[in-house]
């Protein structure tokens, strides 16, 4: 067919070109010119390239990357991207030679490995944001084991607990989820170089040696997966969706919790913005802003899974530069909720008074009323249980709180039993007290002192384990950089 | 509780307040100045402030911007974002006086007031983007009304039909998202304004005035919907993320269409990507990028409808400045899509020859055999049908065009009937050529030339009704700038 | 190739036909022997059938309707569905001439046309449910307009406001959302018969009189969208979702209300599950109901509107039986929640008593003094706002009410005006209280009564109108199936 | 405030309890009465009920489940549900002792303990289904090693490859989605029973023995997040989403390949729905029902994810039950799409024959000329590339396939390079041929049969461990039933 036309179409041009540019520049242009040094390490090494061209090469790299700042660049539309900046300016540099570089790869495994590189740092990054909150959450749970906490079924007061126990559970499920996240990066460590286009290259390559010299565990093996498999997006933003969903549940506990009605949750002024006009007013605000910081991190990790539905399992844009790109503002904003969310739960204080007013309203210690009658007077836990029960029926008809019921207590027990009790006042004090509630709840999970402290342990070690793993992780980057620093090096001394 | 620290904590700072003030700054300064203006207007017309007073407010909102420039700032922490900058600077020029203009409103109404008046415009540009497209897709429609394209069911060629045809499936769908998003965009032109802090004010305020002079068409009616409803968010987004799940399918049928193999469509080369390496292969990028922009709309536009789920109904930071603005990157992406669709399907062409070869070896035009049969030889449709498909499989058998297959044809039909067909050569070569196959489909809603023509004109008529609301939005916001300018330089002028 | 296969595989009959027959048997039988009647009549009056063969075919669809309970139908794998069951019954009475029913339509359209039959019935009784929860709201406003409510910003008690003015907002909301759901479900009132299999029929058929038989509005336009066209599909559930996104956030207003500590709002005996154990514990559990039925609604209108995610523009499996299937999940929880939500807000009561006790504990009309100030006094608002603030901080401070803090607001008066207030103790009375300063709030939007009952009539005439169309719907589906019985009716009398 | 109101409303009983006693009686009778009895078991154990006791306990428990058949309940409203119902019949037989199984435990750990019961079993199911899709997937590219196709890069044939290798890629990205799933199912193994309530209970119990005998691996630790926590269900579905997210990726390869233009797939007959009308047409109906059943199994999974999103951290219904329940159809539409896939991609061939023209009419193997040159010739890689470019477009030019365009070549590399090629014909054929470029490709990952072989023994190692974890659990599970059954036997024989 006649075709006139040339390449690019303006709207083209603007559309995707210019984007495309500003986007290798920002984010890619650093982690090429590893895989440019690396990969003419490898080809050296396997005597793919001659020694003395990886010389003139390396050289010619080592000019570039003196001449060139990327940031300065802005799309002429004389090269697509840094890529072929770089390339054009290596042959104006060194004839045919300059595309030697490019023997036995393709811009498609380059480009994965790019994003890989790009988001294991992203995602340190933000492993290590949570696992500063989880520091904090664990600090605060020690410190907070003895406070005494209203807890809550169906959103009204239920047991008394204490912070420490609470803070305890919100560590245990972000652990997990930080877990799930440090699982996810393991696809981060397999190294695409080697694939080509798509099914590796005919020249004798080692890809384990790229792979190593540009801070990866190893080579990713299946080299059409290597291209077109995005696994390794797909699994990385659903666990970090996970992190934000679970944590923004907590910040509903908060909200609830410092609701002016309730008070159980002390925000201290440093965390509240005041109304001018009504001073008595204490929003603490940073509840919302975690709140929609968490939500809007769920949408912007939903956003890159759910761009790959039904897309071909070839290689394609769908997971390329761009979208790569949108997915980087979960990592904005899910840092920012992290870090605030750190700042938050390390600062806020349980209102004790609050707390004790609305246990004694809400008599959150009858259950274990009726527990003691079950081990101490040998009662069935039915009729332990009318017994409590009709005493929490007193002590509210007589807006009384629990602890001073005791004489409800008896009538109710002798009704149900035909016999006086054997609890007297200071049995029945201690049966009564949200502290005597929470020292009995000394199995496993519970938030009695001991118990507690064993599960605290428990989460040390975990923690310990991710971080360990996470400092694994940069050790081996760094130690990549510098061994591939030292071989390019020695490449230019030929 | 004791409490020595002090607003704001650093983290908060960082984490909220400093991309608060960013974002008041980047988006909201202009529009919170017409908002000053607008009440300024209003509170003086009704008497709630005395005229002299305001001219002073005047001159000081005149001073203050012609003083400062909202894009030169930075935030400081001394002022929490742009609005208490202008607060401070008012009551510095003009002492006590200078709290007045906040008499009578809220940065609740103020807030969401600005955040529809940054939507309308961005939403009008969305629909002229579309409207275009649309513009578009009816010129070729019309263009293309005699051009044949093989149709598919279930990815199989099926039936003949013309490419204006279809492309004018694809503009009545998108003529009804358009209409969707229109209607969705009618929630912007109600003002929040009045409403205060939640329930209007106490003071005899005008709120069809200032709606009027801040260009909506009319105040929005309860209050606490004014500043807790986020349903102008929701709804605008829902209806934004359809036109873009739409179009993506159309995109996979052209990504289908311009395969090496099918050649159905020709891509220009102005927008196809060459590999240098492999010449003969042209890879018709722009398909690509159309995907994952319209899939990563979508995916903005769920985050910010999925971001109010199990939000409280009560104002909320969920639906303020930064899910706004997290929001705004569904125009961004959307509007590029839209405009590369439009360079994408004003440019793209029917490759005919591959068309036909197409249509010859599936002999889709078959079934129109077996309607002629119906029609002419008065058979039964299952007699008609049998004969149709004895002779495709006859002719698929002989690897021959159906149109050089009447001898398989006429033998069919003695072998069903017993007798001899009265179609002659020319009469069966109409009935399985393309063009007699669509020039008979015409009912309203077929591709026979008429029926298209009379279906385009309905199309004219709703795009026509589209830009019209569309336009006389803008003839509003322009008038009311202009009366605002005005009653403004009049209160100066006191 | 050589295939000694045969249709069908066992795992396809198993995990597709079988599902497939079921789904057929359960919703579509009767629409389709409905299409069968109605295209029948069509292909008569057209002349396209001669009267005796239509009276012939009239009567075997009959019989056939007669002997053939699809209730008591088992898939066998001799027909693939009802659809192919009743044209091989045609054949076997008819001989040829049962396939003369098909003549001049497909699968395709009947398909479409079948599952807008069933949509329209669903997403009607859908909307009705949510018209009897409007009226329900609307006579509660009405009845609650002068009850006092704490109303909040940021989740802190902020304002008084009146439960009518409250629900009127939710009322406001919810009208929005069902006209939104009305205008989507016009989609459903276009009919896709004489699509036929994409581009129409040869024959002279007569849409309009089909679309008026089955009780469409009209033909769907464009014949390739009629068959490959989601809008319809994707543009009902975004609309369905949006009801149930925006009353989910009611719900965590009630939610936080009800809560033990708060207690604004009393839920009844007949809504309240109580713990045996803690017969304090009243557990609002529909509440809870209300919210996952919610965000499972919401769940499944995104289920099937993201199964469309870039599937292409041509009739496709995606948009069928199974995927159609999957959606009518959405109807069942939405309509449990729409009943239950009714239930619900039909009979909470507010607790004037806890209402009373927040409001003065939080001093929430304390902006109201301040306005006063500004009016009565001729203050500034800043002047004015510094006495109310520090009346407040003083009423705090001394736990106290604000309603018995005149003196403390006289001290702050003097020391900030140097003069004495001309308020005395009823005017201060007046405006510190709940009562006053709700009836202040007379702007339209506001909770004043004469505002609100101004309001209540524009929702009353938008539901009047909402309740119309789906009325006009409704009948126009009737007289259509008269219409279609008696015009059948007259074939068989032939 | 007066209240005469009695529990339930009949709305409520109808939206919610009907279907929350049909939820229990369909899918968790059995595990509760398992959690009875293994409860039982221990609180004997421990002493905390006297063995006599215990004995009477088992005995009623015995004869309830021989004379009750959940299967033939209905709801009644006497009892709430199953759980109820057995309490109530207890305490008939038993009188208050009836009451003491349910010492030190709560509904609450209950319920997660049976919802973890049920998904641990569905999700072995969903694995085993995805492992013996694995397993075909294996088999067969072990069979597929040498079978030739084209593999393509924006959607547009790129290079040679193999079905094998192709095979092995959706392999390895299986494995990883499978592996990623049993990780999450770990999550399943971690038992509630103790939490209590929330905070365990003052009971010895030994909450490893109740773990053990109902089948888990251990106990959760913290209490309060056994029974608040939901990151076991959405930790589970948004593994198993992943899963089928990919596979849909599959799908749209195997939609491409199967169209009639491109031929590289064939589906056998067993697979494919022919048009009575059109014989010709082979509509390959699975691929598209895999797409839809993959997509809506996305869909059920978000709907429980997101169902999450802003729900509160404590005891709650959004996690229980019903939308336990809502889930399931994920493993439905999941198990469907992964049998419909094995059965799919277990029987579908390559049409060597379509492969082999479009192979040759791409010039695919263009790309491995320009290697050979750079190995064999000792060109730069640039200079190599412009021979073999230039080479294919001459062939293209005079519609040759590459591997008869020598001549086309040998003038190339004389203009190039100015001397003779080294490529005799054979070697050039040998150089363009499919089988050359693909053996050439030997290093890890790609397509040579060796690397492949290495490869699929890699795959097969990871296969066999995840088996092994199904299996060890299943044999946990099993010799845990056969415990519980012997220490429950025990118990009656007391």
């Amino acid at each position: 067919m006649t075709d006139t036309s040339a390449f690019p179409d303006p709207v083209y041009r603007e559309t995707v070109l210019e984007p495309l540019f500003e986007g290798v520049r920002t984010h890619y242009a650093g982690h090429m010119d590893a895989i440019n040094r690396a990969h003419l390490v490898m080809l050296t090494e396997t005597g793919i390239l001659p020694r003395a061209d990886a010389a003139r090469i390396a050289g010619a790299l080592s000019d570039i990357a003196a001449d060139t700042d990327p940031a300065s660049l802005t799309y002429t539309g004389e090269h697509e991207d840094w890529f072929f900046l770089v390339e054009a300016e290596l042959r104006r540099r060194l004839g045919d030679l300059g595309g030697a570089l490019h023997t036995a790869r393709s811009r498609n495994d380059m480009d994965h490995t790019m994003f890989k590189m790009v988001l294991r740092d992203r995602a340190a990054t933000l492993l290590d944001e949570g696992l500063a909150l989880a520091a904090t959450l664990r600090r605060r749970a020690g410190e907070e084991a003895g406070t005494p906490i209203v807890a809550y079924t169906h959103g009204q007061p239920a047991q008394p607990s204490t912070f420490g126990h609470y803070l305890a559970a919100v560590l245990e499920v972000l652990l997990g989820d930080l877990d799930r996240l440090a699982r996810a990066m393991q696809a981060l460590d397999a190294c695409p170089m080697g694939a080509a286009a798509i099914i590796t290259t005919g020249f004798p390559i080692d890809r384990d040696r790229v792979a190593h010299l540009l801070g990866f565990e190893r080579p990713r093996l299946n080299s059409y997966a290597c291209i077109a498999g995005v696994d390794y997006v797909t699994g990385l933003y659903s666990a970090i969706k996970l992190v934000f969903l679970h944590l923004g549940r907590v910040v509903q506990d908060m909200a609830f919790w410092s609701a002016f009605e309730v008070g159980q949750l002390y925000v201290p002024n440093a965390l509240v913005q005041v109304s001018s006009i009504m001073p008595q007013k204490r929003n603490p605000v940073p509840i919302e802003h975690m709140r929609h910081l968490a939500a809007v991190t769920c949408g912007h990790c939903d956003t890159i899974v759910d761009t790959m539905r039904n897309t071909p399992f070839t290689d394609m844009n769908d997971s390329e530069g761009e979208v790569q790109q949108a997915g980087y503002a979960a990592f904005a904003s899910g840092g920012r909720m992290l870090r605030l969310a750190e700042a938050f739960l390390g600062q806020v204080r349980i209102d004790g008074a609050r707390v004790r007013a609305t246990a004694d309203a809400a008599c959150i210690t009858v259950t274990e009323l009726a527990d003691t009658l079950v081990r101490d007077e040998g009662l069935t836990f039915r009729a332990a249980h009318e017994i409590a029960a009709a005493t929490a029926r007193a002590a509210i008809a007589a807006r009384a709180p629990l602890s001073a019921s005791r004489d409800a207590f008896a009538a109710a027990f002798r009704d149900q039993t035909g016999r006086d009790t054997a609890l007297g006042p200071d049995a029945y004090a201690a049966a009564v007290s949200m502290e005597g509630f929470v020292a009995r709840r000394d199995r496993p999970g519970g938030p009695a002192p001991a118990a507690l402290a064993a599960a605290l342990d428990t989460y040390a070690a975990t923690h310990a384990a991710l971080a360990d793993t996470l400092a694994a992780g940069r050790a081996r980057r760094r130690e990549a950089e510098a061994d591939r620093a030292a071989a390019f090096a020695a490449l230019l001394e030929t």
